[in-house]
């Protein structure tokens, strides 16, 4: 880590703590240090000067504006700010819409822009009619309506949800020119509401025999997966609300087993059953497409947390910078083992590095936005982010990842369908001296 | 406080805490004692002697399903969970949309159901055009966009907005028979991501003679309050994103002035002035609409804060108890003073309480969840929430509330256009032996 002092020789308001002008993260703590010298470096404009312009008012300023709906939508002006889909057209096949997170800011993912994928379209579920069946090696079967599963007590959690085959674009020889929607926008976080598995099962009494729950989509997919009983009977929740509303129907309405910190796909949307079984299910998802093989010709069956992973989101590609000045670097870490401990950022492709602020509270297997100040003197960078988990985990260099993991022969120019899954590593973004910014591998 | 044993004699799976059936909100923390008498009482299903009912798939298991949209909204069969409105032609007045706290669930209020009031409409900003000006007292007036304010220090925080005139209804002499949505929905909490407005402060420079800041909204009501140049340096904010996304059209697109815990109307929308002055600007909605008359003839004077208070959400009015068995009770709590410290239920109409289980992470300013479990033996009840914070305050009761601040002298049948502001006391539900929900005042 290079500490340099400022060239104007002054008390540092500050401090830059690692190369190409990353400043110490007290700055973003307190006021009094942080953005004195913005005004100059043209962030805002100084109004003096431009006072011989008249003041008008906008038109918007003049005039009663619209009704007001029961159900509110973002401005027009946001049109952009939506969901990436593979499937427009809903061809008989899967859908993927992916989560803008270079549009997007703080920790919570709104509803309208969670990530789904539905494989089979998107059911109409009758929540009236939908039945959840809990059987099996249990003691005594039984059956939950909506109705009946809000009696029983609930909890409320903060966590992210990412598909397995999220920054699979990632495993291409060569850095894909898309932005972090279409390489890592298949993770969202939500604040869920809903059962924890582990009453139901208390209510339903769990036969020593039982190892495993079977758990049963309602969509024409009929999509299932395992979850081992010691799983279950920890954070796994059926949840029914997101954000406060009930689940979105590509997110499994009326209900959806959450597995925190595991696979998007074992966490169940429209959940229907769960057969508590004395050995896993080998379903298609867990026995083929979620049994990822290594390049040491292993596979990895079962492997169901997803690793600790951050990206920057601002900026990123898809962005440009406006010149020389100050910026605020930030982005998203999450893992699948708890907590973020720390993320670190670095300015130079990995030279240095220098610890960001996280935004608290720091909720387990949840997203954290991580921020640091930053300074650009107008030459070309490479913008990178790094984290810790608090089990001890951190993400891997690229070196490091393609050495384990494997990368692509040749190039590849979608961002779909690559056959890997589980990419934790660092994610870079390349600045030229006008500001335009590329990914690149660094 | 009032313990009673088990009728049955066991060994107790639930511990009565309070009188009717309010048990020990442990029986929500782990799992082996919640629920398993809840079969007996019809919570669930039992399946044993349905066999004989053919299984059969419903019809969304066995077609391919629709299209996945850009942008998700809820399910066809959420219909009903919207906003009402005081103003649903947009007539040349004021438009309240309320958020219906009775249908959702946790703490983060998803920004369809934000609640909002708008003077004048929904103004259709253009960000790209919209400009925020911060002068007067200062030693460097400036000029900021949306783009320039996305270069700055973020932060990211957890806070509700309530309108001062949220649960007005409460001052009728004689309880209205409408819900939580009617009575408390012109509160709600997101998590909002911006600019601190001490960051602003501390570029534009304050002039020591400064003491208020008058902010200005950009829609055609022109809104404006003072703001304690103290408060503004705090934890006041100028608010960009809404639960991750840009804010919405009635919750002040492209920007807001956020004052944590202060009167909503503080928190001016649209915002594109920011003057610092020497005394406060004694506008139309601080000198007249907000300096609230109290029963002594003296009025309240930049109140800015809303006090503690707590209501019941489940059940409320607008639900109905299905038979005798076990219920969680669960409602929101907040104050602008900080965190909650504490919040007690009682179901004897306050002759006996215990302490709700508070759903983490318990933030400052915010929305928090508690949680209580409750077997209803079929007999009437009267349900009741009561809120600590960690200032000390405590939420009053209803006859202490209405000595110190009055109530009408005739019981009023609109829920609207009550003159009277800041009520906090507590809200009663009161539950026939049919399990019909009715608010009392008890």
């Amino acid at each position: 880590m290079t500490f340099r002092k400022r060239r104007d020789g002054a008390s540092p308001p500050y401090e830059d703590v690692a190369g190409n002008g990353l400043l110490n993260r007290r700055a973003l703590l307190g006021r009094g240090i942080v953005l004195a010298g913005a005004a100059s470096a043209g962030v805002g404009a100084s109004l003096t000067g431009a006072a011989a312009e008249p003041l008008k008012n906008d038109q918007w300023s003049l005039e009663m504006g619209s009704v007001v709906p029961a159900y509110q939508v973002p401005s027009r002006f946001e049109k952009d700010v939506i969901r990436t889909r593979s499937n427009p057209n809903n061809e008989f096949r899967n859908s993927h819409a992916r989560t803008p997170h270079h549009l997007l800011q703080g920790t919570v993912t709104p509803n309208g822009l969670f990530f789904s994928i539905c494989h089979s379209g998107l059911p109409d579920i009758d929540p009236a009619q939908h039945k959840l069946v809990v059987h099996g090696l249990v003691k005594q079967p039984m059956v939950y309506t909506v109705e009946s599963l809000e009696r029983y007590p609930m909890v409320t959690r903060m966590h992210f949800v990412e598909c397995a085959g999220n920054s699979a674009p990632m495993f291409s020889s060569a850095p894909l020119q898309v932005t972090a929607q279409a390489l890592h926008g298949l993770a969202s976080n939500a604040e869920w509401t809903g059962v924890l598995l582990s009453t139901l099962l208390d209510e339903v009494g769990i036969d020593p025999k039982a190892k495993w729950i079977l758990a049963e989509g309602a969509d024409s997919l009929g999509l299932s997966r395992s979850v081992p009983i010691k799983m279950a009977l920890d954070d796994v929740m059926v949840a029914l609300y997101q954000n406060g509303e009930r689940i979105q129907p590509g997110n499994g309405y009326p209900m959806r087993l959450l597995v925190p910190g595991c696979q998007g796909n074992m966490n169940v949307k429209y959940l229907r059953r769960l057969k508590l079984i004395d050995q896993p299910g080998m379903t298609f998802y867990e026995a083929k497409t979620y049994s990822q093989i290594l390049p040491t010709g292993k596979s990895w069956l079962f492997h169901f947390t997803m690793e600790v992973k951050s990206f920057i989101t601002h900026p990123s590609f898809g962005h440009s910078l406006k010149g020389p000045g100050h910026y605020e670097i930030s982005g998203i870490a999450y893992s699948g083992n708890g907590r973020i401990a720390k993320v670190m950022v670095s300015a130079d492709g990995g030279k240095s590095w220098a610890e960001a602020a996280l935004q608290g509270p720091i909720n387990p297997k949840a997203f954290t936005r991580f921020r640091m100040p930053w300074r650009w003197d107008g030459q070309p960078v490479v913008l990178q982010s790094r984290a810790w988990d608090e089990a001890g985990n951190v993400q891997p260099l690229r070196a490091e990842f393609v050495a384990a993991r494997g990368q692509t022969e040749k190039p590849v120019t979608s961002p779909l369908a690559f056959p890997n899954q589980h990419y934790n590593s660092i994610t870079s973004w390349g600045i030229d001296n006008a500001g335009s910014i590329k990914h690149v591998y660094a």
